[in-house]
């Protein structure tokens, strides 16, 4: 009866989709969230959500929403955020980024796989599970924050105010996941942390003729000098004291992840790459891509960069730098170690203004909303699902879930070639139609917990 | 009488002086010169010039003419350019650069003192000498070419082509010049060469979430790491065997130029920096801006640079950097050193694009035509002019006057604060009219070189 509800009802909840990837919720450069949260404000309230949108600090508000039984034994918190990366290069898209187009099986818009599609799916499968099967089994606790790809600096701030509407919570789901290249569903306990910052240098009060380079600093020169102190060409993160900070995994579970599946080959000809960064293949890959911290150059910009040549000596060179953090890295400790690298290394008029901060989080692959999350990818996709203990990417679950011991895991409706923070995002219909199955599946399992327990 | 004439047409002046700025004639983003090359074409035919447009290849033509009477016992070659360079970053001019306006004294347009304001008042010499004084003294052979801010590709074919119709020139007049702070005409009898390069950096075939920095190599990264190594924080340009290239300048010109004024703190307020590269000073200061090549950053831009953070992890990055040379440096030698530089260093995949490319150029201070000119500013200025054997600066002077023994000078209507490749460029109204005043004097002391001969 469940599936049959999805497939009568299959044109209305892709419509639902697309209406809601056409809000270009881009909080980072100045949207206020407004249209996207009263969206998804109608749609918790269609499901009988009580919602409120909470406000903090004039930042875009965030959607918290409780739905089910209030004397369920099970609550569920479920974190997602309506917020999108900025879709720029736009002329790499093949179709505007705020107009959502399916093209063979795939629909293309700019946050659809992360993680628009996540909420959309979630909110129908409630709507299926309570036309087809009744009442739900658990109470759920919906946050949909408006800020995450900014970092979510106001999330700190909701989980000291209202954490204890949420405290009780058995599991969380989060956000977002996807299918790996043979289809089975990637789940994940953990997420690394971030601290992005932006790194200035300044020159002359104009810029200047280029011939004037033998005498006025350069800041493009100061900004290349400086960054290079930071990673050596071996991908070494040179900072001082920073390495110091990370925590050796365990052995018996670095083992299990030697053991997960992880096509290294497939994965640079997705990437057009001819070698990831020291020769690394396969279970070495693995470990490095979720054990490793980073330090990536996310953009630089000095001078010109237009056609043909110009001769101009900068008077200003900004980048903007991210370091993905491991156990026991934290932003603070990062911002710490490399003002004091960049001033031992004779860089102190470098300016680091420090953006984007979350702690890494880890929970036990071993713990029941895992297992659920994982009993229901079995029944939905057939296949064994690998479940990692954390992911590469970032979010704030240690606010959400570490602070208040809620065991997290997260899965989602995304693919390998989903695109995520790029030109041509995309999920695939059919991942789309069975997540919502899938949904339903984890919330049944996710139930019979209070059984078990 | 001259004088007098110059007086009087004054507003004509200046308004054919804005008419020439108000012609975009970026060349270098796509302007064909036609509108420029017609403009000057008109203009030096009301002089009495015979005009030819000469278009080498399909490049924008350059303007050739002849004036004065052939039988003249001195030929002047004059060589000026009509392209300006982009005039990005658009939002720091206070007003648009192809708007000319004058403002407290000043005429601000892209391009005016590089070079407009010298081709147009030269010209505007030339009408007043006949006008008042009859036959000008001296045939001059006088080239704009529309290349000049591209580093002039067409040039030497010019020359190639073209060379023996004005190989018998006694002495040639360069493009611009400048006052210093002090009032004093700043010559010069030699020019930096200038090889351009774009370095390329390439990555995964698309943008990658950031996450993926532990595996996929990042191109902007790269490109920090090979420019790392071009040049050290002290300023030692560290590209293998280049250095060995530079001739030691000679004892006896080296302390001539140490005499010379110059001062370099006030040139470091004029620039807003505490302190120059090196922390030189003065004479120290002047040597090294005469007699050191540069490797300079013009431009370096990868990934995202908008406001807030965006987690990219960039799929190609691009540094413009150029190298200003002095004898016996070459273009062709400064490119073959770098990229055997980058070779041995590990980066055979930074792709190395050469752009501009002309050679340094020099001639004695003790010259005819340099004497004239020199004789013309103490008249016009009362000040002793200072004579620099070369500029920091670059142009093709090698291929047009060391090519064909001529020796050459320059100076123009510029001044400190000319801002020239820079937003708001601009001269000064009064320096502007002195210069009519200047070239007619040149032409009077140039011409009586035939006698002293």
């Amino acid at each position: 009866m469940f599936d049959a509800y999805v497939q009568t009802n299959r044109d209305r909840f892709l419509d639902e989709l697309m209406a809601f990837c056409r809000i270009p919720s881009v909080t980072s450069e100045g949207d206020d969230g407004r249209e996207a949260t009263q969206w998804v404000q109608r749609r918790l309230e269609a499901i009988g959500g009580e919602v409120e949108l909470i406000a903090l600090d004039g930042a875009p508000p965030v959607v918290y929403a409780e739905v089910g039984p209030p004397g369920a034994e099970r609550t569920l918190l479920i974190y997602n955020h309506y917020d999108v990366q900025p879709p720029d290069p736009l002329e790499l898209w093949e179709t505007p980024p705020f107009e959502p187009q399916v093209r063979a099986g795939h629909l293309y818009a700019r946050g659809v796989a992360d993680n628009k599609a996540n909420v959309v799916s979630r909110i129908q499968a409630v709507e299926a599970w309570q036309a087809t099967r009744g009442e739900l089994p658990v109470r759920i606790k919906w946050i949909v924050e408006g800020e995450e790809e900014m970092g979510s600096p106001h999330l700190a701030l909701l989980a000291e105010r209202h954490g204890h509407r949420f405290a009780d919570a058995h599991g969380c789901l989060w956000e977002s996941g996807y299918k790996d290249a043979d289809g089975r569903y990637l789940l994940y306990c953990g997420l690394k942390g971030i601290a992005y910052f932006e790194l200035r240098a300044r020159g002359a009060q104009s810029d200047l003729h280029s011939s004037m380079g033998t005498l006025v600093p350069n800041p493009a020169w100061r900004l290349v000098w400086a960054l290079n102190t930071l990673k050596a060409p071996d991908e070494t993160i040179l900072v001082e004291g920073l390495m110091d900070h990370v925590r050796p995994p365990d052995p018996d579970e670095l083992e299990y992840v030697r053991q997960l599946p992880f096509d290294a080959a497939a994965l640079r000809e997705r990437y057009g790459v001819a070698a990831f960064v020291g020769n690394v293949e396969d279970a070495e890959a693995l470990v490095r891509h979720l054990y490793a911290p980073t330090c990536t150059i996310c953009g630089i910009h000095s001078g010109y960069g237009g056609p043909g040549s110009k001769t101009v000596l900068p008077s200003e060179a900004v980048a903007k730098v991210d370091f993905r953090l491991v156990p026991d890295l934290t932003p603070e400790l990062v911002h710490e170690v490399l003002r004091a690298h960049l001033d031992k290394h004779g860089f102190e008029d470098i300016e680091v203004i420090p953006m984007d901060g979350v702690r890494p989080a880890r929970s036990p692959i071993t713990s029941p909303v895992a297992q659920a999350a994982a009993a229901a990818a079995r029944q939905v996709s057939g296949l064994e699902p690998v479940i990692y203990p954390n992911m590469a990417a970032s979010g704030p679950m240690y606010t959400l879930c570490d602070a208040f011991g809620i065991p997290a895991v997260g899965f989602g409706v995304g693919w390998t070639g989903s695109n995520v923070h790029a030109p041509n995002e995309n999920v695939r219909l059919e991942d789309y139609f069975d997540g919502i199955r899938l949904m339903a599946a984890f919330i049944e399992h996710f139930g019979r917990t209070a059984a078990a327990a």
